[in-house]
Protein backbone atom coordinates (compact mmCIF):
# COMPACT_ATOMS: atom_id res chain seq x y z
CA UNK A 1 0.00 0.00 0.00
CA UNK A 2 1.32 3.63 -0.57
CA UNK A 3 0.36 7.14 -0.03
CA UNK A 4 -2.55 8.68 -1.68
CA UNK A 5 -2.18 11.19 -4.15
CA UNK A 6 -3.30 14.54 -4.27
CA UNK A 7 -4.63 16.37 -7.32
CA UNK A 8 -4.47 19.81 -6.41
CA UNK A 9 -8.13 20.85 -8.34
CA UNK A 10 -7.99 24.53 -8.08
CA UNK A 11 -6.95 25.58 -11.75
CA UNK A 12 -10.30 24.79 -13.12
CA UNK A 13 -11.69 26.88 -15.81
CA UNK A 14 -15.00 26.65 -14.39
CA UNK A 15 -14.16 28.65 -11.22
CA UNK A 16 -14.68 32.57 -12.22
CA UNK A 17 -11.30 33.60 -10.67
CA UNK A 18 -9.66 31.45 -12.80
CA UNK A 19 -11.76 31.71 -15.48
CA UNK A 20 -11.14 35.50 -15.19
CA UNK A 21 -7.28 35.24 -15.19
CA UNK A 22 -7.51 33.41 -18.66
CA UNK A 23 -9.59 36.36 -20.17
CA UNK A 24 -7.09 39.10 -18.40
CA UNK A 25 -3.89 36.95 -19.34
CA UNK A 26 -3.04 37.78 -15.45
CA UNK A 27 -0.13 34.82 -15.13
CA UNK A 28 -0.40 36.01 -11.54
CA UNK A 29 -3.40 34.60 -10.44
CA UNK A 30 -2.14 30.93 -11.93
CA UNK A 31 1.40 31.35 -10.46
CA UNK A 32 -0.03 31.90 -6.84
CA UNK A 33 -2.34 28.90 -7.08
CA UNK A 34 0.90 26.69 -8.52
CA UNK A 35 2.50 27.71 -5.78
CA UNK A 36 0.41 27.30 -3.22
CA UNK A 37 -1.22 24.03 -4.35
CA UNK A 38 2.34 22.25 -4.52
CA UNK A 39 3.64 24.58 -0.83
CA UNK A 40 0.13 22.46 0.28
CA UNK A 41 1.35 19.45 -0.80
CA UNK A 42 -0.08 18.56 -4.13
CA UNK A 43 1.65 16.11 -5.67
CA UNK A 44 -0.04 16.72 -9.23
CA UNK A 45 -1.24 19.81 -10.62
CA UNK A 46 -4.83 19.84 -12.78
CA UNK A 47 -5.24 22.20 -15.54
CA UNK A 48 -8.47 22.69 -17.03
CA UNK A 49 -9.12 25.56 -19.76
CA UNK A 50 -12.25 24.50 -21.06
CA UNK A 51 -14.50 27.03 -20.50
CA UNK A 52 -11.89 29.46 -22.68
CA UNK A 53 -13.72 27.60 -25.44
CA UNK A 54 -12.06 28.11 -29.27
CA UNK A 55 -8.70 29.48 -26.57
CA UNK A 56 -8.84 26.38 -24.93
CA UNK A 57 -5.27 25.14 -26.65
CA UNK A 58 -3.22 28.30 -26.39
CA UNK A 59 -5.19 28.86 -22.45
CA UNK A 60 -3.72 25.37 -21.94
CA UNK A 61 -0.53 25.61 -23.24
CA UNK A 62 0.34 29.16 -21.51
CA UNK A 63 -1.01 28.00 -18.10
CA UNK A 64 1.15 24.67 -18.46
CA UNK A 65 4.20 27.50 -19.19
CA UNK A 66 3.46 29.18 -16.30
CA UNK A 67 3.53 26.28 -13.95
CA UNK A 68 6.79 24.62 -14.69
CA UNK A 69 8.47 27.98 -14.93
CA UNK A 70 6.67 29.08 -10.97
CA UNK A 71 7.22 25.74 -9.54
CA UNK A 72 9.64 23.07 -11.90
CA UNK A 73 8.73 19.80 -12.88
CA UNK A 74 5.87 19.09 -11.12
CA UNK A 75 3.42 16.49 -12.11
CA UNK A 76 0.10 17.93 -14.00
CA UNK A 77 -3.30 16.52 -14.97
CA UNK A 78 -4.17 17.44 -18.31
CA UNK A 79 -7.89 18.17 -18.17
CA UNK A 80 -10.13 18.58 -20.98
CA UNK A 81 -13.18 17.44 -23.07
CA UNK A 82 -11.24 18.00 -26.51
CA UNK A 83 -8.86 15.26 -28.03
CA UNK A 84 -6.70 18.17 -29.10
CA UNK A 85 -6.26 20.39 -26.23
CA UNK A 86 -5.30 17.03 -24.36
CA UNK A 87 -2.38 16.24 -26.70
CA UNK A 88 -1.45 19.61 -27.19
CA UNK A 89 -1.07 19.86 -23.28
CA UNK A 90 0.44 16.62 -22.76
CA UNK A 91 3.27 17.78 -25.42
CA UNK A 92 4.41 19.91 -22.69
CA UNK A 93 4.42 18.26 -20.03
CA UNK A 94 7.89 17.89 -17.78
CA UNK A 95 7.03 15.63 -15.03
CA UNK A 96 5.17 12.17 -15.82
CA UNK A 97 1.51 13.32 -16.74
CA UNK A 98 -2.05 12.11 -15.57
CA UNK A 99 -4.46 11.95 -19.05
CA UNK A 100 -7.80 13.18 -17.13
CA UNK A 101 -9.66 11.82 -18.46
CA UNK A 102 -11.23 8.87 -20.73
CA UNK A 103 -14.50 6.71 -20.92
CA UNK A 104 -16.43 4.07 -22.88
CA UNK A 105 -18.35 7.19 -25.13
CA UNK A 106 -17.34 5.50 -28.71
CA UNK A 107 -17.26 9.51 -29.75
CA UNK A 108 -14.10 9.40 -27.89
CA UNK A 109 -11.63 6.91 -29.50
CA UNK A 110 -9.51 9.65 -30.21
CA UNK A 111 -8.41 9.51 -26.06
CA UNK A 112 -7.32 5.76 -27.13
CA UNK A 113 -5.04 7.06 -29.60
CA UNK A 114 -3.41 9.37 -27.12
CA UNK A 115 -3.17 7.16 -24.34
CA UNK A 116 -1.35 5.18 -26.79
CA UNK A 117 0.69 7.95 -27.99
CA UNK A 118 1.80 9.32 -24.33
CA UNK A 119 3.00 7.56 -21.35
CA UNK A 120 1.35 8.64 -18.11
CA UNK A 121 -1.46 7.53 -15.82
CA UNK A 122 -4.78 8.12 -16.73
CA UNK A 123 -8.34 9.04 -15.17
CA UNK A 124 -11.03 6.52 -16.25
CA UNK A 125 -14.66 7.56 -16.14
CA UNK A 126 -16.70 3.98 -15.89
CA UNK A 127 -19.40 5.68 -18.07
CA UNK A 128 -20.62 5.93 -21.96
CA UNK A 129 -20.14 2.25 -22.68
CA UNK A 130 -23.59 -0.11 -22.08
CA UNK A 131 -25.20 3.41 -19.36
CA UNK A 132 -24.45 7.33 -19.70
CA UNK A 133 -23.73 7.96 -16.03
CA UNK A 134 -23.95 5.13 -14.17
CA UNK A 135 -26.55 4.54 -10.79
CA UNK A 136 -25.54 1.63 -9.67
CA UNK A 137 -22.17 -0.39 -8.06
CA UNK A 138 -22.28 -2.91 -10.63
CA UNK A 139 -23.18 -0.63 -13.52
CA UNK A 140 -19.76 1.12 -12.55
CA UNK A 141 -18.04 -2.12 -12.89
CA UNK A 142 -19.53 -3.20 -15.95
CA UNK A 143 -18.29 0.18 -17.72
CA UNK A 144 -14.53 -0.84 -15.84
CA UNK A 145 -15.09 -3.95 -17.44
CA UNK A 146 -15.29 -2.45 -21.21
CA UNK A 147 -13.09 0.05 -20.39
CA UNK A 148 -10.06 -2.65 -19.55
CA UNK A 149 -11.18 -4.67 -22.48
CA UNK A 150 -10.20 -1.58 -25.02
CA UNK A 151 -7.44 -0.58 -23.23
CA UNK A 152 -5.84 -4.27 -23.50
CA UNK A 153 -6.89 -4.15 -27.24
CA UNK A 154 -5.29 -1.01 -27.64
CA UNK A 155 -1.70 -2.26 -25.60
CA UNK A 156 -2.26 0.02 -22.87
CA UNK A 157 -0.92 -1.62 -19.56
CA UNK A 158 -4.25 -1.13 -17.34
CA UNK A 159 -1.71 -0.20 -14.30
CA UNK A 160 -1.68 3.02 -15.80
CA UNK A 161 -5.34 3.67 -15.01
CA UNK A 162 -7.71 5.52 -11.79
CA UNK A 163 -10.70 4.77 -12.00
CA UNK A 164 -13.49 7.85 -10.85
CA UNK A 165 -16.03 6.09 -9.75
CA UNK A 166 -17.77 9.53 -10.23
CA UNK A 167 -19.10 10.80 -7.25
CA UNK A 168 -22.28 12.58 -7.21
CA UNK A 169 -23.79 14.58 -4.52
CA UNK A 170 -25.94 12.90 -1.34
CA UNK A 171 -28.11 16.14 -1.34
CA UNK A 172 -30.07 15.19 -4.56
CA UNK A 173 -29.93 10.94 -3.79
CA UNK A 174 -28.12 9.98 -0.58
CA UNK A 175 -27.17 6.50 -1.79
CA UNK A 176 -24.53 7.77 -3.96
CA UNK A 177 -22.15 8.74 -1.21
CA UNK A 178 -22.43 4.43 -0.37
CA UNK A 179 -22.35 3.67 -4.09
CA UNK A 180 -19.19 5.18 -4.13
CA UNK A 181 -17.25 3.83 -1.54
CA UNK A 182 -18.35 0.43 -2.34
CA UNK A 183 -17.52 0.92 -5.78
CA UNK A 184 -13.95 1.78 -4.49
CA UNK A 185 -13.73 -1.21 -2.38
CA UNK A 186 -14.77 -3.70 -5.09
CA UNK A 187 -12.78 -1.84 -7.97
CA UNK A 188 -9.51 -2.43 -5.61
CA UNK A 189 -10.98 -6.22 -5.01
CA UNK A 190 -11.36 -7.61 -8.75
CA UNK A 191 -8.75 -5.71 -10.82
CA UNK A 192 -6.25 -4.65 -8.07
CA UNK A 193 -4.20 -7.39 -9.03
CA UNK A 194 -4.23 -5.94 -12.60
CA UNK A 195 -2.41 -2.81 -11.03
CA UNK A 196 -5.81 -0.88 -11.34
CA UNK A 197 -6.06 2.32 -8.87
CA UNK A 198 -8.95 3.95 -8.06
CA UNK A 199 -9.28 8.47 -7.74
CA UNK A 200 -12.44 10.47 -6.90
CA UNK A 201 -13.31 14.30 -7.65
CA UNK A 202 -14.53 13.99 -4.17
CA UNK A 203 -15.92 17.46 -3.39
CA UNK A 204 -19.55 17.03 -5.63
CA UNK A 205 -19.98 14.51 -2.98
CA UNK A 206 -21.11 17.66 -0.42
CA UNK A 207 -23.00 20.13 -3.72
CA UNK A 208 -25.80 22.08 -2.29
CA UNK A 209 -24.44 21.20 1.28
CA UNK A 210 -23.75 23.79 4.31
CA UNK A 211 -20.12 22.99 5.68
CA UNK A 212 -19.24 21.03 2.74
CA UNK A 213 -15.68 20.53 4.15
CA UNK A 214 -17.12 18.18 7.09
CA UNK A 215 -18.69 15.96 4.43
CA UNK A 216 -15.86 15.92 2.58
CA UNK A 217 -13.22 15.00 5.30
CA UNK A 218 -15.58 12.45 6.73
CA UNK A 219 -15.93 10.96 2.96
CA UNK A 220 -12.11 11.11 2.45
CA UNK A 221 -11.58 8.53 5.33
CA UNK A 222 -14.23 6.20 4.71
CA UNK A 223 -12.88 6.16 0.61
CA UNK A 224 -9.11 6.11 2.11
CA UNK A 225 -10.17 3.18 4.13
CA UNK A 226 -11.84 1.86 1.24
CA UNK A 227 -8.52 1.96 -0.61
CA UNK A 228 -8.97 5.29 -2.47
CA UNK A 229 -5.47 6.20 -4.33
CA UNK A 230 -5.86 9.29 -5.38
CA UNK A 231 -8.46 12.15 -4.63
CA UNK A 232 -8.70 15.92 -6.81
CA UNK A 233 -9.09 18.51 -3.36
CA UNK A 234 -8.65 21.83 -3.20
CA UNK A 235 -5.04 20.83 -1.28
CA UNK A 236 -4.67 24.18 0.71
CA UNK A 237 -7.67 22.62 2.46
CA UNK A 238 -5.96 22.06 5.98
CA UNK A 239 -8.83 20.11 7.60
CA UNK A 240 -8.57 17.48 4.28
CA UNK A 241 -4.75 16.95 4.69
CA UNK A 242 -5.19 16.67 8.54
CA UNK A 243 -7.88 13.89 7.46
CA UNK A 244 -5.71 12.24 4.69
CA UNK A 245 -2.85 12.48 7.11
CA UNK A 246 -4.86 10.54 10.04
CA UNK A 247 -6.49 8.30 7.78
CA UNK A 248 -3.47 6.92 6.29
CA UNK A 249 -1.98 6.26 9.47
CA UNK A 250 -5.02 4.55 10.67
CA UNK A 251 -5.05 2.30 7.95
CA UNK A 252 -0.95 2.01 8.43
CA UNK A 253 0.28 3.26 4.86
CA UNK A 254 1.80 5.95 6.55
CA UNK A 255 4.14 3.32 8.75
CA UNK A 256 4.77 4.44 11.99
CA UNK A 257 2.76 7.36 12.20
CA UNK A 258 5.72 9.35 10.71
CA UNK A 259 3.62 11.13 7.81
CA UNK A 260 1.15 12.32 10.35
CA UNK A 261 3.46 13.23 13.01
CA UNK A 262 5.39 15.82 10.59
CA UNK A 263 2.42 17.20 9.52
CA UNK A 264 1.27 17.95 13.24
CA UNK A 265 4.32 19.87 13.60
CA UNK A 266 3.73 22.03 10.79
CA UNK A 267 0.06 22.68 12.09
CA UNK A 268 1.73 23.79 15.47
CA UNK A 269 4.57 25.90 13.54
CA UNK B 1 -30.10 1.53 9.85
CA UNK B 2 -30.28 4.07 12.73
CA UNK B 3 -28.40 6.38 14.29
CA UNK B 4 -25.53 5.85 16.13
CA UNK B 5 -25.51 5.99 20.32
CA UNK B 6 -23.23 8.32 21.79
CA UNK B 7 -22.34 7.12 25.05
CA UNK B 8 -20.83 10.10 26.97
CA UNK B 9 -17.30 8.86 29.00
CA UNK B 10 -16.53 12.03 30.88
CA UNK B 11 -17.63 10.33 34.50
CA UNK B 12 -15.19 7.89 34.88
CA UNK B 13 -12.80 7.83 38.04
CA UNK B 14 -9.60 7.30 36.36
CA UNK B 15 -10.09 10.51 34.77
CA UNK B 16 -8.48 13.04 37.25
CA UNK B 17 -11.05 15.58 38.23
CA UNK B 18 -13.54 13.10 38.63
CA UNK B 19 -11.45 10.72 40.94
CA UNK B 20 -10.83 14.15 43.12
CA UNK B 21 -14.95 14.96 42.59
CA UNK B 22 -15.39 11.74 43.93
CA UNK B 23 -13.08 11.80 47.15
CA UNK B 24 -14.01 15.40 48.25
CA UNK B 25 -18.09 14.41 47.46
CA UNK B 26 -17.96 17.10 45.15
CA UNK B 27 -21.49 16.85 43.63
CA UNK B 28 -20.79 20.38 41.41
CA UNK B 29 -18.33 18.31 39.14
CA UNK B 30 -20.62 15.56 38.17
CA UNK B 31 -23.76 17.56 37.86
CA UNK B 32 -22.03 19.90 35.34
CA UNK B 33 -20.37 16.61 33.60
CA UNK B 34 -23.89 14.94 33.64
CA UNK B 35 -25.43 18.26 32.20
CA UNK B 36 -22.68 19.31 29.34
CA UNK B 37 -22.60 15.52 27.91
CA UNK B 38 -26.69 15.37 27.50
CA UNK B 39 -26.11 18.92 26.15
CA UNK B 40 -24.03 18.13 23.78
CA UNK B 41 -26.24 15.10 22.10
CA UNK B 42 -24.98 11.76 24.49
CA UNK B 43 -27.79 9.71 24.48
CA UNK B 44 -26.38 7.27 27.56
CA UNK B 45 -24.23 8.26 30.09
CA UNK B 46 -21.28 5.77 31.24
CA UNK B 47 -20.76 5.74 35.16
CA UNK B 48 -17.29 4.36 36.23
CA UNK B 49 -16.37 4.80 40.26
CA UNK B 50 -14.11 1.53 40.11
CA UNK B 51 -10.84 3.44 41.33
CA UNK B 52 -12.95 4.46 44.40
CA UNK B 53 -11.90 0.71 45.46
CA UNK B 54 -13.69 -0.29 48.82
CA UNK B 55 -15.90 2.48 48.01
CA UNK B 56 -17.01 1.61 44.48
CA UNK B 57 -20.77 0.81 45.35
CA UNK B 58 -21.29 4.27 47.38
CA UNK B 59 -19.39 6.35 45.13
CA UNK B 60 -21.61 4.65 42.05
CA UNK B 61 -24.97 5.64 44.17
CA UNK B 62 -24.06 8.50 44.76
CA UNK B 63 -23.10 9.47 41.34
CA UNK B 64 -26.20 8.15 39.64
CA UNK B 65 -28.35 10.18 42.27
CA UNK B 66 -27.11 13.30 41.26
CA UNK B 67 -27.02 12.48 37.76
CA UNK B 68 -30.63 11.48 37.43
CA UNK B 69 -31.63 14.63 39.71
CA UNK B 70 -29.37 16.74 37.11
CA UNK B 71 -30.88 15.40 34.11
CA UNK B 72 -33.71 13.56 34.68
CA UNK B 73 -34.29 10.15 33.40
CA UNK B 74 -31.08 9.71 31.18
CA UNK B 75 -30.33 6.22 30.13
CA UNK B 76 -27.05 5.60 32.18
CA UNK B 77 -23.75 3.27 31.36
CA UNK B 78 -23.07 1.18 34.11
CA UNK B 79 -19.30 0.70 34.17
CA UNK B 80 -17.51 -1.76 36.58
CA UNK B 81 -15.19 -4.96 36.94
CA UNK B 82 -17.41 -5.75 40.13
CA UNK B 83 -20.48 -7.45 40.18
CA UNK B 84 -21.51 -6.14 43.16
CA UNK B 85 -21.25 -2.55 41.78
CA UNK B 86 -22.85 -3.29 38.67
CA UNK B 87 -25.80 -4.69 40.09
CA UNK B 88 -26.49 -1.83 42.77
CA UNK B 89 -25.76 0.70 40.01
CA UNK B 90 -28.55 -1.19 37.13
CA UNK B 91 -31.23 -1.42 40.49
CA UNK B 92 -31.18 2.59 40.58
CA UNK B 93 -31.20 3.31 36.63
CA UNK B 94 -34.15 4.92 35.84
CA UNK B 95 -33.68 4.50 31.94
CA UNK B 96 -32.89 1.72 30.01
CA UNK B 97 -29.23 0.41 31.35
CA UNK B 98 -25.98 -0.17 29.72
CA UNK B 99 -24.13 -2.89 31.23
CA UNK B 100 -20.88 -2.20 30.28
CA UNK B 101 -19.84 -4.70 30.22
CA UNK B 102 -19.12 -8.60 29.99
CA UNK B 103 -16.63 -10.86 28.66
CA UNK B 104 -15.91 -15.05 28.12
CA UNK B 105 -13.69 -15.01 31.07
CA UNK B 106 -14.85 -18.08 33.43
CA UNK B 107 -14.56 -16.02 36.54
CA UNK B 108 -16.66 -13.58 35.06
CA UNK B 109 -20.22 -15.91 35.62
CA UNK B 110 -21.38 -13.21 37.90
CA UNK B 111 -21.79 -10.86 35.16
CA UNK B 112 -24.28 -13.69 33.23
CA UNK B 113 -26.49 -13.29 36.06
CA UNK B 114 -26.46 -9.98 35.96
CA UNK B 115 -27.56 -9.69 32.50
CA UNK B 116 -30.06 -12.08 33.27
CA UNK B 117 -31.87 -10.42 36.17
CA UNK B 118 -31.49 -6.93 35.00
CA UNK B 119 -32.72 -6.15 31.21
CA UNK B 120 -30.93 -3.68 29.29
CA UNK B 121 -28.12 -3.40 26.57
CA UNK B 122 -24.88 -5.00 27.12
CA UNK B 123 -21.52 -4.03 25.77
CA UNK B 124 -19.55 -7.21 25.43
CA UNK B 125 -15.88 -7.52 25.36
CA UNK B 126 -14.52 -10.51 22.83
CA UNK B 127 -11.80 -11.82 24.92
CA UNK B 128 -11.21 -14.33 28.04
CA UNK B 129 -12.74 -17.17 26.37
CA UNK B 130 -9.80 -19.01 24.32
CA UNK B 131 -7.39 -15.87 24.27
CA UNK B 132 -7.13 -13.08 26.62
CA UNK B 133 -6.50 -10.37 24.65
CA UNK B 134 -7.40 -10.49 21.08
CA UNK B 135 -4.87 -10.04 18.89
CA UNK B 136 -6.90 -10.59 14.96
CA UNK B 137 -9.97 -10.30 13.63
CA UNK B 138 -10.76 -14.02 13.73
CA UNK B 139 -9.72 -14.05 17.85
CA UNK B 140 -12.54 -11.49 18.32
CA UNK B 141 -15.10 -13.47 15.75
CA UNK B 142 -14.40 -16.87 17.83
CA UNK B 143 -14.68 -15.00 21.16
CA UNK B 144 -18.01 -13.34 19.73
CA UNK B 145 -18.86 -17.04 19.09
CA UNK B 146 -18.35 -18.46 22.34
CA UNK B 147 -20.11 -15.19 23.94
CA UNK B 148 -23.07 -16.09 22.16
CA UNK B 149 -23.22 -19.65 22.86
CA UNK B 150 -23.28 -18.42 26.53
CA UNK B 151 -25.91 -15.95 26.08
CA UNK B 152 -28.01 -18.61 24.43
CA UNK B 153 -27.46 -21.48 27.16
CA UNK B 154 -28.56 -18.34 29.50
CA UNK B 155 -31.46 -17.39 27.34
CA UNK B 156 -30.32 -13.87 26.64
CA UNK B 157 -31.41 -12.54 23.84
CA UNK B 158 -28.62 -11.30 21.85
CA UNK B 159 -29.95 -8.05 20.22
CA UNK B 160 -29.09 -6.68 23.57
CA UNK B 161 -25.54 -7.22 22.71
CA UNK B 162 -23.12 -4.79 21.44
CA UNK B 163 -19.83 -6.09 20.75
CA UNK B 164 -16.68 -3.88 21.39
CA UNK B 165 -14.11 -4.66 19.25
CA UNK B 166 -11.61 -3.32 21.65
CA UNK B 167 -9.30 -0.39 20.20
CA UNK B 168 -5.63 -0.34 20.86
CA UNK B 169 -3.22 2.44 20.03
CA UNK B 170 -1.94 2.47 16.36
CA UNK B 171 0.87 3.87 18.31
CA UNK B 172 1.80 0.85 19.32
CA UNK B 173 0.50 -1.64 17.03
CA UNK B 174 -0.63 -0.20 13.73
CA UNK B 175 -2.40 -3.13 12.63
CA UNK B 176 -4.98 -2.33 15.30
CA UNK B 177 -6.93 0.03 13.19
CA UNK B 178 -7.44 -1.89 10.25
CA UNK B 179 -8.34 -4.79 12.13
CA UNK B 180 -10.91 -3.06 14.51
CA UNK B 181 -13.00 -1.72 11.46
CA UNK B 182 -12.34 -5.06 9.38
CA UNK B 183 -13.60 -6.57 13.06
CA UNK B 184 -17.02 -3.99 12.62
CA UNK B 185 -17.66 -5.00 9.35
CA UNK B 186 -17.59 -8.78 10.14
CA UNK B 187 -19.37 -8.84 13.22
CA UNK B 188 -22.33 -6.70 11.30
CA UNK B 189 -21.90 -9.09 8.30
CA UNK B 190 -22.41 -12.51 10.83
CA UNK B 191 -24.20 -11.79 13.41
CA UNK B 192 -26.45 -8.63 12.24
CA UNK B 193 -29.25 -10.89 11.17
CA UNK B 194 -29.19 -12.11 15.09
CA UNK B 195 -29.26 -8.15 16.34
CA UNK B 196 -26.30 -8.21 17.85
CA UNK B 197 -24.75 -4.35 17.16
CA UNK B 198 -21.33 -3.29 17.45
CA UNK B 199 -19.53 -0.93 19.68
CA UNK B 200 -16.25 0.95 20.45
CA UNK B 201 -13.92 2.74 23.18
CA UNK B 202 -13.20 4.81 20.30
CA UNK B 203 -10.14 7.34 21.86
CA UNK B 204 -7.70 4.36 22.73
CA UNK B 205 -6.81 4.58 18.84
CA UNK B 206 -5.03 7.77 19.30
CA UNK B 207 -3.18 7.47 22.67
CA UNK B 208 0.61 8.60 22.86
CA UNK B 209 -0.07 10.50 19.67
CA UNK B 210 -0.76 14.17 19.04
CA UNK B 211 -3.47 16.22 17.95
CA UNK B 212 -5.62 12.97 18.79
CA UNK B 213 -8.70 14.46 17.55
CA UNK B 214 -7.64 14.06 13.76
CA UNK B 215 -6.87 10.55 14.72
CA UNK B 216 -10.34 9.61 16.38
CA UNK B 217 -12.18 11.89 13.59
CA UNK B 218 -10.94 9.96 10.82
CA UNK B 219 -11.24 6.46 12.95
CA UNK B 220 -14.72 7.44 14.05
CA UNK B 221 -16.12 8.00 10.19
CA UNK B 222 -14.35 4.91 8.97
CA UNK B 223 -16.10 2.86 11.47
CA UNK B 224 -19.59 4.62 11.05
CA UNK B 225 -19.21 3.54 7.59
CA UNK B 226 -18.19 -0.10 8.68
CA UNK B 227 -21.62 -0.44 10.59
CA UNK B 228 -20.60 1.00 13.90
CA UNK B 229 -23.74 1.40 15.90
CA UNK B 230 -22.63 2.75 19.46
CA UNK B 231 -19.58 5.28 20.36
CA UNK B 232 -18.04 5.62 23.67
CA UNK B 233 -16.83 9.52 22.77
CA UNK B 234 -15.98 12.82 24.86
CA UNK B 235 -19.34 14.36 23.20
CA UNK B 236 -18.51 17.87 23.90
CA UNK B 237 -16.09 17.24 21.10
CA UNK B 238 -17.29 19.03 18.48
CA UNK B 239 -15.11 17.80 16.17
CA UNK B 240 -16.43 14.08 16.77
CA UNK B 241 -20.00 14.92 17.01
CA UNK B 242 -19.60 16.91 13.72
CA UNK B 243 -17.81 13.74 12.04
CA UNK B 244 -20.43 11.47 13.36
CA UNK B 245 -23.38 13.57 11.92
CA UNK B 246 -21.41 14.19 8.26
CA UNK B 247 -20.64 10.33 8.30
CA UNK B 248 -24.47 9.54 8.74
CA UNK B 249 -25.30 11.67 5.93
CA UNK B 250 -23.07 10.18 3.81
CA UNK B 251 -23.83 6.49 4.68
CA UNK B 252 -27.47 7.38 4.76
CA UNK B 253 -28.66 6.65 7.93
CA UNK B 254 -29.69 10.38 8.31
CA UNK B 255 -32.48 10.61 5.90
CA UNK B 256 -32.19 13.97 4.09
CA UNK B 257 -29.13 15.12 5.93
CA UNK B 258 -31.42 16.55 8.10
CA UNK B 259 -29.70 15.97 11.26
CA UNK B 260 -26.38 16.93 9.43
CA UNK B 261 -27.89 20.26 8.24
CA UNK B 262 -29.99 20.75 11.81
CA UNK B 263 -26.12 20.19 13.58
CA UNK B 264 -24.62 22.77 11.32
CA UNK B 265 -26.86 25.52 12.37
CA UNK B 266 -26.21 24.89 15.72
CA UNK B 267 -22.57 25.36 14.96
CA UNK B 268 -23.15 28.78 13.28
CA UNK B 269 -26.15 29.47 15.37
Amino acid sequence: MTEILVVGELINSTRKAVKAALEAKDASVIRRLAREQVEAGADIIDVNTATSMEHEVDDMKWVIGLIHDEVGNVRLSIDSPSAEAMASGLELCQGRPLINSINNDPRGRAFIDIVKRFDGDIIGLPMGGKVGVPRTVEERLDEVDIMLSTLDDAGVDPSRLYIDSIVMTIGSNQEQGRIVIESVREIKKRYGSRGVKTSVGLSNISFGLPRRSLINQAFLAMLLEAGLDMALIDPRDVGMISTMRAAEAIVGTDAGCLRYIKHVRKLAG
